[in-house]
C-alpha cells in the first residue's frame, strides 16, 4: 500500500519538549500517516500550550498546530494518549523505565529511544536498516506479560546505530566479523539540551561520554545477532547453529564541537580468511539493501549506505543531511595494518541515530501488522 | 652545568615567519643560553624587518628586539647564519630538503621539524623524551658526508610524538609492544597558517590528514627502535639481539575544531603475556623518567607524562599548557576488550609536538658535546 | 503568469566554482523557469567537468546533471553562454569588472553579485525586497552604451542587504530616516572559500572586514534613494522633490565564528518628530510588503520581514533558514537611549545576501519585460 | 612600600567554587601579600576539601595547598573568615546580597564582583583603572551603618569595565562625553559554568544578555562621575560644579562563541566642539595613566590601555592575555560618520572584567589605609 493511502494512525510523543521529542515532532508533523494526537511531558509543563513550555532549538519553526496543543502528563489514561496506536518515547532514562512500562501495561505500543529496555530479554533492540526481523519476538513479549496489544520496542544508541549499519553490510556480504575497534567523535546534540556546557567544548575535545562505550560494545552483538529459532530469545551473536561467536568490540568515545553528526573511525577483522578485498568491501557497502527499503516504508532512505569517494569525506557538516538524515555515510575504506579493513562512518545522531529510527521501526511494524 | 651558566650559543631560525618559526622565536627569546642571531625566510621577506613581514599569530607579542631584526634568505652564508652554532628549521617540506642540506654542507648543525630527513638512514628522528640515544649516529652521519661539524637531526611528526612518549614508558616497563591502534583528533594549528579554512572545520570534523597516518605508522618504529651496535644503523624496532619485531601500528587521523593540542585514543597489546595490570600501566606512566630530565636540560618538563585521574581528562583546552606544553598527558587508562589496554593521550602539537622538541633535542646535544 | 507556466529561460553562471557560484547552482537547479545552460570559471577549470574542478562545500550534493557539465571560460562567445538570456555573476571583484562588461557589450544581460558596478551611475543597485523600481534606469543604461539588450544590474553587499530591508520598511511607514548606526557580526561564508583561516576565527572575533563599512555606509543611500524623474539618475537619498537628505550611516563590521548568517545591531533616528512608538515600528515590520511579493516571483519569500517575539532572537543558526533564506529576521525592537529605536536584524548572507537577490532581481526583470 | 615587603594580609573568598571564585584563587595564590585563609561556598560543599567539590575549569592546575583546604559556609563567624582582613566575593547575585551584608555587619571588608550593591548610594562602584577616588565615600558608608571597619566595595560589570577605561581616558584628555553607543560581543565565560549551552552558541550568536545593556547604560555614569564635595554622595556624571550631565549611553549586547574576552564596538560624541582629532584621541589612549599605576599596586598593568596599530586588532584570542589580562586593548580608532570617533575595545572579562578588578581595588585600599 502506498504510504499516502494508509489510514491515519494516531500517535503520541513522550518527552515532547526535549531534544529528541522536538525531532519527533518535526518529523511526524509531515508524516504521511502517523498523526500526532498527544504530547506528553513532565507535570511542570502539563496543562500548558506546547509552544509556551518548550525551548525549541530546531532550525524549522514549531508546526503551528502542534504549538497550540496542550501538553499532557505522561500517563496512558491522559486525554489524547488513550486513543493512540503508538507512542514514541524520547524520555530521559531516569523516568523512561516506569513510564514506558505503564504505557505498555495499558496496552499501548511503545517505540522508545531510551536505553532502559535495550538489554531486556523480551524487548527488541532494532536499528531499522539492520534487524527489523527482531520484531518476531513481540508475540512472546506480549504473552509473557499477559498483554494483547502492548509492547515495547527500543532503538539503539545513536553511535551504535552509525556503526552497526556498515557492520551489517559487511556481515551480510562476507559472514561474521571477529573484531571491531571504533573511536567515535560525537556531536553535542547527543547530550540533549542544555547538555554540554559551551565552556567544556569550545576549542576542546572531551574524551569521555558516560556509559557510551559500554553501550556500543554490548548493543552491537544484540543487534547483529539473531533470534533463536523459537523466536523467544536473542542469540547475542553467539549461535552454534549459525556458527557465530560474539564480536569483540572495543570503543573509544569522545565529544567534539560539532552540532549534529557522529563520526566513527572503525577497524574490523573478519572471521573469514582471506578477508574480502578493499574493492569488495566498498561494493558491499554500495550494494547494501535492507528490509526497510524493500518494504518501502516512508522514512527509509533511498540508499542505506552512501559511499563517499573524496578522500576527506564523510564530514558531519556536509554529509549529515543526505537522504534526510536517514542513511549512514561511509568513506576512506582502506587496509588496516592491524586488522583487515578500516573506514570512516557518519550518522545524523538526532535523526537516524534517534527519532528517525523509532519512527521507521514503527513504520515497519505497521507493514508487519504489529500496529 | 646549570643552564644559566652555559655560555651563550648563537642560533638561527629557518622559516621564521611561519607557524613553527613563530613558536621557535617565542621559546628561544627567553632561552637561558640559545640566543637568536639570524632569522631566515623566503626571498619575499628577506631584507625586511621581521615585524613587518610576519603575520604573528601567537598570544604573546613579538619580542621587541626580534621584531626589529632584518630577515635573511635561508642561505648558510647569509649574514647572521654563518656565526650560528645551530639552526632550527620550521621550513615547509617543499623547501626544507634542499635548504637544510645546504646548511649541513656548510658545516652547520640543523635541528629540523620538517619531515624530509625523518626516514633518512643517516639522520636521527628524535623525540627528546624518548630516544636521544639516537644522537650516537651523528659521527657516522658526519663521516659518511665528509663533514666535521655539520649534521641534521629531525624531530617527529606532532601526533607521533604524542603517541610514542606513553608507548616508550610502556616498553621501558613491560618490554616490547606488539600492536598499537590509535585514532587522533588533531588541532588546526598542526596545519600551519592559513592552513585549514574555517569553512572546513567550524561545526565539523575532517576525517583525513594527508600523509599523517603513514607518518605515525612508520615513525613509531624508528623512534622506539634502537641503533645497531655499530651506531651506524637504526633497527626500526626489529632486532634479533633485543628480540624485537616491528610494532604493528594502525592510525586513523582526523582534524577537529581545536586550536592547539592533539588528542589520541590508543589501544595497545603487549608481547608479554600476561600483560601488565591497569594499575601497573598507570604506575609505569607516572614513574616514567627520561634522559632529558636526568640531564636537566632547560626545556625538559618536570614530569614527562602527567597522568589524569578525572574520567574526562586530558582535554586539549585545559591540559595542553601543563609544564609549558613540554609533557604528554595521559588519562582514562582501562582494559581494552580487544587488546590489553586503552587510554587517551594529549600533546601540545606546537610545543612538544614541534618547536620544543627541536630545542630540547639541541639542548641534549649540547650536553653530549655535539653542539 | 504562474511561474511554472513561464517558458524556460537559459541562464549562465560566471564564477560557477566559487562560493556564490555554488549557491547559484543549488538554487537555479530547482528553479521553475531559469535553466542552467553554461558554467563559467577561470581558464584553469575551463574544459573540465564541473564536478572535477569544484570543491563543493554545500550540504546538498552537486545536482547530477550540473556535475557533468563542462566548464567554459568566462567569455560571451563561449559555447553555452551565447544562447543565454541572462548570466548570473558570482565573480570575484578582481576579475568581475572586465568580464561583466564584456558580457554586457555582447548584448547579454548580467545580474551580478560583485561590487564593481554598484556605484556606477548607470547601473541599478537592487535589493529585490526594497528597490526593484530602480530597473527603470535600464533603458537609459542601454542607450548610453548603444546597446539594445545588454545591461548590468547589481545587488548589494550581503550586510547592506540585511540592513536596508528593515530600514525600507521604516521609511515606507514613517518617512525618511536621519541616522543609522549598525554593528554587524558577520559569518565566515561571506569571505568565500578558503576565505577566513580557522586560526583567525576559532574562539575569536575579527573586528574588521576590509571595505565592508564603507559599502554599508554608501550603498544604503543608493538603495533607499529614488530615481530622479527622468529615470536617468539616482538621487542617493537626496532629493529636494521628496525633501530627503542622505541618511547618516555609521557601520562597525566584525567577523564571528558563524558559518552562515549576518547579524546586525541597529539604532535608528527618524526625521519625523515625535518618532513612531515601538509598537508602531513593530507593526511596520510585520506589515511590510514589497513589489517582489506583489509580483509573485518564485524566489520572493512569503514574508519579507519575520518579526521574532522571543527576547533572544533572531539567531543565525536557528533563523537563517526561514523562508528558504529569502527573508530578513528582526527582533528585540526597543527604545534606544541615544536614538529613537534599536533592534537586531539577521540575513542569510549567502542566499538573500547574495545569490537569491541576483535571482530574484532577474525574476522581477522577467515580469517587467526586461529579460 | 614594595609589594613584596608588605605584611601578609589574610583574605577569604566567597563563592570559591564558581567561575569567578576560581579566578580569585588562581590570582591570589601567587599574590605578593594577600594570603588565602578561607574559602566559602554553599552548604552543599562546606566541610569538604576544595579539590573534591570544585569542577575546576582553568588551564592551570588547582594550587596544591588550596586544593587541600576545607571549604567553609559563607558565614563571617566561620573558621578562617573571622581572621580575614578582606573577603573577595564571586557570589551569584541571588545570594550575594545577604551574605555580603552579613560579612560587612561583622566588620569585615568586602570587595565584591556581584551586582547587588553597585547601585547602592553608599557603595563605591570602582573600576580600578578609572575611579579609585570613590573610595573616599567609605568613611561615610561606615558611619551611616555604625561600623568601624566593615564596608562593601563593588567592581563593575565586565563589559562596562572594558568600555569605561577608554572613555575615562577620553574624558581625562578632552572633557565630558555627550553620547556613547556600544555594541558588545561577549565571551561565554561571562555567563559562568555551566552557563551557556553549547547548543546555543556553536555556529551562532545570541543577541541578548539579560540585564547587561541596562548595567552598561547605568554603571557608566556612576563610574565616570565624581563624588560630591562632601564625599557622601555620587554625582552620577551630573554636576553643576563640573558642568557635566549624564552621558547618553546606549548598548547592544550579544554573546558570541569566544571563550574569554569581551569586544566592544564604540562610537562616541564629545561635548567639546570641535572634537579632538583622531590622532589626538589615539595619543590620549596611549598616554593614559591611572592612579593604580601611580600607586604601583601589584595587579596594575604596565599599560592601562594598549593601542593596536594593525587594522584587524584587538582580537580576543590574541590580545586578551596582554599584561596578564589587566589592561584594555583599543584599536581601529577612526572617524564616525554619525558621532565624532569610533573604535574597538577588548577586555579580558574574567580578569580585569572580574577578579583582577576586585583584587586591584583592594590593593589600592591597602595603599590608602582602608585595609
Amino acid at each position: 500500500m502506498a504510504p499516502q493511502d494508509r489510514q491515519q494512525i494516531k500517535v503520541g510523543i513522550l518527552g515532547a519538549t526535549g531534544t529528541v521529542g522536538q525531532r519527533f515532532i518535526q518529523l511526524l508533523s509531515v508524516h504521511p500517516y502517523f498523526k500526532i494526537n498527544a504530547l506528553g511531558a513532565s507535570s511542570r509543563s502539563a496543562g500548558q500550550q506546547y509552544s509556551k513550555v518548550t525551548r525549541w532549538k530546531l532550525n524549522t519553526p514549531i508546526p503551528k498546530e502542534i504549538g497550540q496543543m496542550v501538553v499532557q502528563e505522561c500517563q496512558p489514561e491522559a486525554e489524547g494518549f488513550k486513543d493512540c496506536a503508538v507512542v514514541f518515547s524520547g524520555l530521559d532514562a531516569d523516568v523512561a523505565g516506569n513510564i514506558e512500562q505503564a504505557f505498555r501495561s495499558a496496552e499501548l505500543v511503545v517505540y522508545s529511544n531510551a536505553k532502559n529496555y535495550r538489554r531486556d530479554p523480551l524487548c527488541p533492540l532494532i536499528v531499522p536498516l539492520v534487524n527489523p526481523s527482531h520484531l518476531s519476538i513481540i508475540p512472546h513479549q506480549r504473552s509473557q506479560l499477559n498483554l494483547s496489544k502492548g509492547y515495547i520496542v527500543t532503538n539503539a544508541n545513536c553511535s551504535t546505530t552509525g556503526l552497526v549499519v556498515p557492520l551489517a553490510a559487511l556481515e551480510k556480504a562476507f559472514g561474521p566479523l571477529e573484531t571491531v575497534l571504533v573511536t567515535t567523535l560525537q556531536a553535542i546534540s547527543g547530550a540533549g539540551y542544555p547538555g554540554v556546557s559551551s565552556l567544556d567544548i569550545l576549542d576542546n575535545v572531551v574524551p569521555h561520554i558516560g556509559g557510551e562505550e559500554e553501550k556500543i560494545e554490548w548493543e552491537t552483538n544484540k543487534i547483529l545477532g539473531g533470534l533463536k529459532s523459537s523466536d523467544t530469545e536473542f542469540d547475542l551473536h553467539a549461535s552454534s547453529e549459525n556458527n557465530t561467536k560474539p564480536i569483540n568490540v572495543s570503543a573509544h568515545c569522545t565529544r567534539v564541537p560539532v552540532i549534529d553528526g557522529h563520526t566513527g573511525c572503525v577497524s574490523v577483522k573478519f572471521t573469514r580468511s582471506p578477508p574480502p578485498s578493499i574493492a569488495e568491501v566498498e561494493q558491499a557497502f554500495r550494494e547494501f539493501k535492507c528490509e526497510a527499503q524493500d518494504l518501502g516504508v516512508p522514512s527509509a532512505p533511498e540508499q542505506a549506505i552512501v559511499v563517499h569517494d573524496l578522500p576527506d569525506r564523510p564530514q558531519p557538516r556536509l554529509d549529515r543531511d543526505l537522504h534526510n538524515g536517514a542513511c549512514v555515510s561511509v568513506g576512506r575504506i582502506r587496509e588496516c595494518p592491524v586488522f583487515d579493513v578500516k573506514f570512516v562512518c557518519l550518522i545524523d545522531n538526532v535523526r537516524l541515530g534517534a527519532a528517525t529510527s523509532s519512527i521507521m521501526n514503527a513504520e515497519i511494524a505497521v507493514e508487519k501488522g504489529l500496529i
